[in-house]
C-alpha cells in the first residue's frame, strides 16, 4: 500500500515515550528537552511586539527558500562559519537540515557512518532514505579511527554523520587531535561528515574547540540550531556548507515546505537583534551546568564503583553504563512504575548495543527532581545487580 | 556529487521570477500572493497578546508531530473533512503535505496523473520523487474523463493529482457530475485521489460544490492551508486522510522536521478561537471577487475578440489563451520591459504545451494596477497578432 522506503520508517523511542514519561508524578530524564520554565518568554514577547511595530503586511507574506536574508547574515556574522550568508540556508530546525541534506546527497544504498551510539532522530532519517548505515565506536575522546579508517580501506562511503560536541548520547566531545586526524580521514578517502552541533553552544566548562568545518570547509556540512539555545517550538535551524551544497538543497527545500515560518525567522532575529541571547545564554548554561554537576554527583557518589559514568563538559546529557549483565530495556519498565523515566542505550544503535548502558537528560529536572529520580534508580539498579 | 534524484529537481518558474517581479515600477500578475495589505495584522497581533498571557514555557517546548491536538480538533470540527482529529495533520504549508505524502505513496516509477495545466509546486515534487507523471487535459468544466479512462484501461496508476476548486493556473472548478465520475474511476480501478484544496474558501460566487473527499472518503487525501486566508509566512497547512495513511505520514513527518512550529499552530489556533476568520475571510471575498470582476471585464473588453478567458468562481486567477501562434514566454520578456509581469502557460505542463497561454493573479493587485498593467499588455498582445 505504501512506497518501499516507509518499510523503513521507524517511530523514535523517544516520541512514543514521551506521553508515558509526561504523566503527573513521573521524574524524566528521558526526553532531550530544554527546561521550559527558562525559556526567554518576555524578551520574545518584546520581540513580537518589535516585529508587529516594524514590519507591514510583508511579515505574514511568502518569503525566500533559502530564508530571511538578514538572518542568514546574522547567523554568517556571528558564528565561527566560513564563507557569506549565502554559504548558509535556514530550514525547519536542524531535523529539516539532516532530512533535507540526506535527500541530496545518499541514493539508496549510499553508505553513512554513523556513531555507536548515536542520535536516533538521525538514524530515522538516514533509514528513511534507504542509506546502508554502519557504525563506528566512539570513546570519551571521540571516534575509533583506527575501526574507521580499517573500513575505509575496504568500502567507498558518502557521509559520516557525528555530534562532536557533548554528542548525543554519550555528552562527551571530541578532542582536538581526533577532530584533526578526522577530516583528515575525509579528504584522502574523499567523504562528507556531517557535523551536527546543536549543543556546541551549551559549554559548562573547559575551552570551545574548533568545528569540524573550521578544518576542512570544504568537506564538512554543519548544521545549527536554536531550539536548545531558545525555543524548539520555533523550528528554527540553519545549515552552513559550501555554495553548491546549499543550492542543491534550497531546491529541495523549495519542494518540502517553500520556506521555513518568515514569522518564526523575523521573531528570532528580532530577538537576536534586541541583544537578548547572551544572558539567556549565560543563565541557561549557570543552570545547566549546576544541574549536571548534581546529577553526576550524585550519581557516582550513589551507584556502585562498578558503574562508569561519561563526564560531559556541557549539553544535556550523561551516559551511563551499568554492570555487562544489565538489561536497560527491562530497568526502564520497573523504572516507569517507580516513577522515574530515562533512555535505554539500546535506542541509540542501528542494530542493538549499549543493552548495559542508558541516557540521563539533566537540563529539564531541577536538582531536587535529579536527587529523587536517581534515588529511586539507585534502588532499583542495585537490585538488579544483587 | 548528489543524489540521483537531485537531476530531477527543478526551481520554480514562478519563484525564480519573483525577484525580477518585485522590482519598483513593475505590475505583477505573476506570484500566487495574497495581498499583504489585507492581512489580518492586527487580529494576529492580539492573538500573540493572548496566547502570551495564557501559556507558559509550553507555547516554546517541542510538542507533537502530528500537531496541537486542539488546532487539529479545530479543523475536525469545522471542515466538512470525514472523521476526528485523528484523521488530521498538521504540515508546514501545503506544500509539505505534498511531499510527505508523495513520499510515503510513490516509489520511483509510479505513475501519477496530473491535470494539464498543472500546479508548479506539485509538479516539482512528483520529478523530484522520481514519479512517472503523465498528465490528461482539463476544461472549463473539470478533467477530460474519457482520456482518464481510455490511460486507465492501459496503465495502472498510483495517484490523480487536482485542484478540483478554482484551479492553479485556470482558475476554473470542477462541476459535480465530474466530481462523481472522477471518484468513481478512483474506485474501478484503485488509484488515490490527492485533492489539493488551498482555494476552496475562497468563493466569490455560486454554491460550494461537494469536495472530492466527501465522496469518497478512502479514497481522497485532502490537503488544505491557511496561507491563502490567513498568512502564507506561518506555513501551517493540513492533510485529512484515511487514518492508516496518516499514521505512516506522521512517521515521515518525524523524520522531516520533527513538527512544524508549536508557536505558529498556537498563534493561528488563538485566531481561530477569537472568531476572527469569519469577518476576515469576508473582507477577502469582498475585495478579492471585486478584483476578479474588474481584472475579467478589463480583458474582455481589450483584448480581441479571439483570445479566450476563463471564468472563474473564485482563487486568485485567470487563464487567458491566445491565437494559436502566440508565444508567451518571448511576450513575457517584452512585457517586463514595459514593467508588467504574467506566468507564461508552458511553466504548468510536465513538457511543454500551453505556450499560447497566460496565467494572471488578480488578488495582489488593486483596480488601478489591474486596468494599467492589463493596458499595458494589451499593447503587446495586439502587436503581436498583427
Amino acid at each position: 500500500m505504501f512506497a518501499k522506503c516507509t518499510h523503513h520508517l521507524n517511530s523514535s523511542f523517544i516520541r512514543d515515550i514521551l506521553a508515558v514519561t509526561q504523566q503527573p508524578g513521573i521524574i524524566s530524564f528521558a526526553g532531550g528537552l530544554p527546561d521550559p520554565t527558562l525559556f526567554p518568554k518576555a524578551e520574545l514577547a518584546k520581540a513580537a511586539r518589535g516585529i508587529h511595530n516594524q514590519y507591514g503586511g510583508d511579515l505574514y507574506q511568502y518569503s525566500e527558500t533559502a530564508g530571511i536574508p538578514d538572518f542568514r547574515q546574522w547567523i554568517a556574522d556571528h558564528y565561527d562559519t566560513p564563507g557569506s550568508k549565502e554559504e548558509i540556508i535556514i530550514t525547519t530546525g536542524s531535523q529539516q537540515g539532516l532530512d533535507l541534506t540526506t535527500r541530496c546527497l545518499i541514493n539508496p544504498g549510499d553508505k553513512i557512518i554513523v556513531e555507536a551510539p548515536s542520535y536516533l532522530g538521525a538514524l530515522q532519517v538516514f533509514t528513511a532514505n534507504q542509506a546502508s548505515l554502519s557504525a563506528i565506536p566512539i570513546d570519551d575522546e571521540g571516534p575509533d579511527l583506527d575501526a574507521l579508517e580499517h573500513y575505509l580501506e575496504q568500502e567507498r562511503i558518502s557521509c559520516f554523520y557525528t555530534v562532536p560536541d557533548f554528542q548525543n548520547p554519550k555528552g562527551t566531545s571530541y578532542l582536538l587531535q581526533r577532530r584533526k586526524a578526522l577530516v583528515a580521514l575525509a579528504e584522502r578517502y574523499d567523504f562528507w561528515i556531517m557535523e551536527d552541533a546543536p549543543y556546541r553552544e551549551l559549554r559548562y566548562r573547559g575551552e570551545t574547540l574548533p568545528s569540524l568545518q573550521s578544518l576542512s570547509p570544504e568537506r564538512v556540512i554543519r548544521f545549527g540550531s536554536f531550539s536548545k539555545i531558545i525555543a524548539p517550538a520555533l523550528r528554527l535551524g540553519w545549515i552552513s556548507a559550501p555554495q553548491p551544497v546549499i543550492k542543491i538543497v534550497e531546491k529541495m527545500k523549495q519542494c518540502a515546505d517553500l520556506h521555513s515560518s518568515g514569522y518564526d525567522q523575523h521573531l528570532v532575529l528580532e530577538f537576536l537583534r534586541q541583544g537578548s541571547l547572551p544572558a539567556h545564554l549565560e543563565q541557561l548554561k549557570q543552570v545547566y551546568g549546576e544541574r549536571l554537576k548534581i546529577m553526576f554527583n550524585t550519581l557516582s557518589s550513589q551507584l556502585p564503583e562498578t558503574v562508569k559514568l561519561s563526564k560531559p563538559d556541557g549539553g544535556m546529557f550523561i551516559w551511563t553504563e551499568l554492570s555487562e549483565t544489565a538489561d536497560t530495556m527491562k530497568l526502564f519498565r520497573k523504572a516507569i512504575k517507580q516513577g522515574v523515566a530515562f533512555v535505554p542505550g539500546e535506542a541509540f544503535h542501528i542494530d542493538g548495543g549499549s543493552k548495559n548502558c542508558l541516557r540521563f537528560n539533566f537540563s529539564n529536572s531541577d536538582s531536587e527532581q535529579i536527587q529523587q529520580g536517581i534515588k529511586r534508580l539507585t534502588a532499583l539498579i542495585i537490585n538488579e545487580s544483587e
